[in-house]
């Protein structure tokens, strides 16, 4: 224990120890058959501001914000505190039958932020769980309503909702699915609205045309009777920070207002800053969804907290319906934990402080910055919106293909600008960048010479193996 | 904000903001549809000890520990000042390609208590995910051995798994499904092995004889080679704290051994001292299972941490399949949270400091001071093991039949405990008690006097409405 309590990144060689015991004894996320619960991963010791410090003592620009989550950056004082306080005051009480006051205060300001009616707030600890409650809303809803053959998710390539049976079902990156159960029979698959893999000689409106006739065809071949809800990223993020076409999401919505299919708009990624909003749904996409999911930038990572915000117009159908004794039986333990409810007010407070106001402002330059990356022959697309961009990288610009490249090229950049002092989100052939929201001009600047660096030597291995032409 | 970081029991009518707000933008959990985002419930200011404050000012015995989580008691400075340091130290860092120290030192520590060869451990957000996480691994394990055809799911009357969608499959209480989806054809429901309501004038060695046939006839009948796990809680918790007879658990154990059906112990009630040790499964009940999954008393409600224990053979039949490339495309945000991690390190000193010794020397008092309610002609029975235990009403005490008072006899109860100053967990017409482990005799004198007149108090109303005669 006390090797715990006393343990920090100077200390003589403690990753040794950490690394031997997590091989001994630690399942690790997304791990393969053949080194499962058999292999340490990178050790991060501590860290403050953008920057964390690796076992080595190395100092690191958070380039992916832990995992899009840190957005208030790391070591803050305030958020600590709460927490601290919080857990002095009242650390549990069961939201079965009793309740506290951070959740409900959170609730309303969470709320007040929320576009249209969205008035209500049901609270989970994190992505997956807030996905999980929209859907199984969805299903009571309509299951009360008389509707239970009203159930179909619609979901799209490149998609990623979360880690549960359910919620996983979703997902329409393929490795997250090769070895997986899901359940396909809910689900029907929509192309990603990846403007950069359109068609060839397409232009971007008429991709856009393409994506909402394939929606509507959609829904009349399958019958909107069957169909209860769409759910999507307003930016799909780890499928690779895929901003769809202009005008592509409100037409969706209207697609689904029309057909009473209801909009699930999952912004755990958007939310909380990442575009410089609480909300991107409406302020930067112009929808209104039926269900806003969130979860991560809602703490900045501290404890887990998620949730779904819930359009009033809904719970009014199921308040005034015939079966008022109908119970949506869901909520977890830790549904409006107390401590995660005052830590992220407290992180609201960071947002609404001036972190929102600095991330709208170096956002412009953090994507032209990003942007210039595209002058290395290695580099086929830079994208993005707000502070979340992909460099996404190809075998060569005439193509765009991306396969040839599929020995995880981005795994290969991450380890020279970890050396660097760097660290970067690899996705196979692309690397993610969504770093704390208080980065500076100068961090940015920082940031994309390593970058650059990482992805120039990147290409030098690749051009001496042989495995790449530029 | 200065609301909450100001607020605490003793401001003026601070519940009544807090009760408006959480009407306006609250949905709680298991709402009824003619309530939902529409209801307060009762304000928890603070807690001390096993003691929460209602909004009131009321001091009340936490009778059910917050959700059977409470375990070390509340303002534990231990806790809430790890929080703080860890927070300091590192908040968050991606489990998905980086690591930290307490994650690691903790699943060591929570492997040495495991039975058998559980050497390893994957941290989750609580009990659900944890459930989840053991199915879905349970899916890919016989996707890579290659029979993808042995995946159902055996689960019994009365069980309580999760609110996911597959995690809330395995239950078998029959308002958690009413008017939820379910993926039913996962699932195979068995008998809950409950000694009060086995056929009359069976003994209890006989009943565990047909839970046993029933099992056996069960697995001869659909085929060992289409069933992946058998999930079930040494005692069923929410079910109604059943403790089932003794020696079935380990038959039903050999019975999978010999049908290589995985056995998940689901020990999100019953780890971390509620019996008087970290795990129940073997030290109580004589069984190894294949994975057992925990959440609650881990962090006592401090921090939501759940999570599964895995068997090293399991693992390694992995590492050495043909297949070394599958991916278990697994994992939350929140996995292995150094906050979480580090929490449940201070916890587990705590415990093994002390809080396990007590709550083994008093279950015993516990127990025997709860059994002296079977007195009063409203009680049926009482029963428990550890520091966990319900109080079951009847019609009346010949037939047992618990469903003449089916209009919530527990709800009752709570009232007029709550105005005596305790806190009940009402299950219908039970009341639930497993207090904070450090309960002392004479605060579970104190909780029982409460309870009794509580209970006698109901009887009266019920006699004078004239539905129950005693």
């Amino acid at each position: 224990m006390a090797a715990v309590r006393d343990s920090s990144f100077e200390r003589q060689a403690p990753e040794a120890d950490a690394e031997e015991l997590a091989r001994r004894h630690l399942v690790q996320p997304w791990p393969y058959a053949g080194s499962i619960g058999s292999e340490a991963r990178g050790l991060i010791g501590s860290g403050d501001g953008i920057y964390v410090t690796d076992g080595e003592g190395r100092r690191l620009i958070d380039g992916p914000a832990g995992m899009w989550c840190v957005n208030a950056g790391h070591r803050r004082e305030e958020l600590a505190g709460v927490m601290y306080e919080q857990a002095m005051r009242l650390s549990y009480n069961t939201p079965w039958y009793t309740m506290n006051e951070p959740s409900a205060v959170l609730a309303e300001r969470i709320a007040a932020h929320a576009p249209g009616d969205l008035s209500h707030v049901f609270f989970t600890t994190g992505g997956s769980s807030a996905v999980e409650s929209a859907l199984r809303f969805m299903q009571f809803y309509n299951n009360v309503r008389g509707w239970p053959e009203k159930k179909l998710l619609l979901s799209r390539g490149g998609a990623y909702h979360g880690s549960t049976y359910l919620s996983a079902s979703l997902n329409g990156r393929p490795r997250d699915r090769d070895w997986m159960d899901v359940a396909d029979g809910l689900v029907v698959k929509l192309s990603s609205p990846d403007p950069f893999r359109r068609p060839e000689g397409m232009t971007v409106e008429a991709f856009a045309d393409q994506l909402v006739d394939e929606f509507a065809e959609t829904v009349a071949r399958i019958g909107a009777d069957k169909i209860g809800a769409f759910v999507g990223e307003p930016v799909q993020a780890s499928g690779g920070v895929i901003v769809p076409p202009p005008g592509y999401l409100p037409r969706i919505r209207e697609i689904c207002r029309d057909n009473d299919i209801l909009y699930v708009s999952d912004e755990v990624v958007t939310g909380f800053g990442r575009l410089g909003e609480i909300f991107a749904s409406q302020d930067v996409f112009g929808i209104d969804p039926d269900i806003i999911t969130f979860a991560k930038g809602v703490t900045s990572g501290y404890f887990p907290l998620g949730g779904m915000l819930v359009s009033e117009r809904l719970l009014a159908d199921l308040r005034r319906s015939n079966h008022p004794d109908a119970m949506y039986a869901h909520g977890l333990t830790y549904t409006s934990h107390p401590v995660g409810c005052a830590v992220a007010l407290a992180n609201l407070d960071l947002l609404e402080g001036g972190i929102l106001d600095h991330a709208r402002a170096v956002a412009p330059y953090f994507q032209e910055r990003l942007k210039t990356l595209e002058e290395l022959p290695l580099v086929g697309e830079v994208r993005g919106v707000g502070l979340m961009a992909c460099v996404e990288c190809v075998a060569d610009r005439e193509s765009n293909d991306p396969l040839k490249l599929d020995y995880e090229v981005g795994k290969r950049i991450d380890a020279h600008c970890h050396s660097l002092g760097l660290l970067v989100r690899p996705l196979i052939h692309m690397c993610v960048m969504s770093p704390p929201l208080i980065i500076s001009r100068s961090q940015i600047d920082d940031m994309v010479a390593i970058l650059r660096e990482g992805i120039s030597r990147t290409m030098d291995d690749l051009a001496t193996e042989g495995v790449w032409q530029g």
